[in-house]
């Protein structure tokens, strides 16, 4: 197997994409099973420098090079024109092409997203590949979140769709042999909603998915459902918000601590709780999702994304693969549209 | 001025009721200017019977009779044909007849909103009454957000009124003199969002509003607009991701308490800053929010509502009168529609 990383997309690329890769690489290694081929994409020169100055041992990864990079706030279209030669479309052409298993960056969501669709092609019968997010919950489990941007147009076909995906997702990344499928919703009612989503609640209720019918907002971190489906206007708005949240929870806790030295110590006391329960709110930890509905692995992670975010990276593009991802999604379209 | 109040509504009535009655008697005698008639609706002999119960001194009041009361089960359309003796719809036809000039009810918020719109009308040029709801921030002031349910319908037009409504609405209720106008959206570029949403970026921007753009997920809670603009399903499932945020919260804090005495400790000395922060977050402190959009001024509280939660109400009522804000919206349509 062979996994291309894309070493210029992180904002703090290419060190944490080396390091990460290192770290991929012992951890492979511990199993003699495993026969991983690791690959760095982007500039060769700037790769080797920022290894030597970390002293990163990078003798075991072949590097490939590329002459552009994608930024943050390139508009995706235009880097299929503009920007052939930089390592995010260098990476996803090889995986088309079959050199590479699986490519991942920790760049530019949309480009990602755009190109991976150009590139490798949708699976039969998705109309909208689709990036799901996890969401920790009040449970053990994370819960699945989509779409969170990709699709903001809110069709019935598109949210089944979504849950469709979303199934396959949650059993060969989380485990869940059946999971619980919720529909996003203003109340519990099957009546509730837009037209869109009523519809979507009936197509979900007839398929062959295990849909556990409508998840209200305050519902979305107690881990009622594996999965949640929803369009992604609102999606981005949530995930938004939860970012939003934990700053707001800061802002506030540090304005107290600054009121007085009592408080500031008592703060202090709890801070490393308070610390943990942020970090599980940290879209990072769970090493990026792959863009679902595209024929191929393409894994998305935060910008912000650490050496051991990537390293989760790569584990879960190497399961991806092992478990044949796109096959089964596939599989589930079919099914479920034959025989809803 | 006479001010009406559900006494059957809250999930704890009549007696929050009465006591919030009392407590806005006692804070208006205060003041010799005031000259405030507070009414009581509900069941006689159960509203005397609960103020004997607990020493209240209802003599001041006067006591409307009903004979029903609306549950919070109960479909709003319903009630129109089934409850016309409940307190809530004596209230409002009291309020449409000019025997009392603003109503409130800690109730049904569905009912509330749809039996103001049948017996008080909408304000000449409102397609969709709408009620908004406060969000705490991280700055002094809470933002106002609309709609949060009452129109999941995402119409252009629907989304300028309210962004007309909350304008009016900040400033007399949180006396803010030019109120920064937000409307939410998947990213700050105009271009972002659906066309409903884009369309209503254009109108925004050639209003009269002080309107500063789109604000996204994660800039609801910072305090960067006055007002946020949102169809009623987005608004909603934030509204409800709120409450549901803040239950995730404190499990994860519970389990992390219960682990060893240790942590059981740290997390006892920051109980009460964590309290207060989880205050902030809860709807009830505000002291309900008016129904935006009817010819009267006809207020909704939390099911929660506590005493202090239903004085508050009847001092927003006061607020509201004193403004005329239904006139003030009026005018602000008008003002909006012919010169945008």
């Amino acid at each position: 197997m062979r996994i291309g990383i894309d070493a210029m997309g992180s904002d703090f690329s290419p060190r944490n994409e080396i390091g990460g890769t290192v770290l991929a690489y012992d951890y492979f290694s511990k199993d003699s099973q495993s026969n991983i081929e690791l690959s760095l994409y982007g500039d060769e020169t700037e790769i080797k420098n920022i290894a030597k100055k970390y002293n990163y041992n990078i003798a075991q990864f072949q590097c490939v090079h590329s002459s552009q990079q994608v930024e943050m706030t390139d508009d995706p279209l235009e880097i299929l024109k503009t920007k052939p030669d930089s390592s995010l479309y260098r990476g996803l052409e090889d995986l088309k092409n079959g050199k590479i298993d699986a490519f991942l960056s920790a760049g530019n969501t949309g480009a990602m997203l755009a190109i991976s669709t150009v590139l490798l092609g949708r699976i039969n019968g998705v109309s909208r590949p689709t990036i799901a997010t996890l969401m920790p919950t009040a449970s053990q489990k994370p819960t699945i979140l989509l779409d969170v941007g990709a699709t903001i147009d809110h069709r019935t076909r598109f949210l089944y769709e979504f849950a469709i995906m979303g199934s396959i997702y949650a059993q060969f990344a989380l485990n869940i042999p059946e999971p619980r499928i919720g529909l996003l919703n203003i109340g519990e009612e099957s009546s509730k909603g837009t037209d869109e989503v009523r519809e979507a609640y009936k197509m979900l209720e007839n398929s062959n998915l295990n849909f556990i019918g409508n998840i209200e907002g305050n519902d979305i971190l107690m881990g009622k459902a594996d999965v949640i489906v929803c369009d992604g206007f609102v999606g981005n708005v949530i995930l938004k918000f939860t970012e939003g949240f934990v700053s707001f929870l800061k802002a506030k806790l540090k304005s107290y601590g600054s009121s007085n030295l009592m408080n500031k110590f008592k703060l202090a006391m709890s801070a490393p709780t308070i610390k943990n329960i942020f970090k599980e709110l940290d879209y990072e930890e769970y090493g990026g999702v792959p863009i679902l509905g595209v024929n191929g692995i393409s894994i998305v992670g935060h910008g912000k994304s650490s050496p051991l975010a990537i390293k989760n990276m790569i584990a879960r593009a190497k399961e991806l693969v092992d478990n044949n991802l796109t096959k089964k999604i596939e599989d589930s379209i079919i099914l479920n549209t034959i025989n809803p």
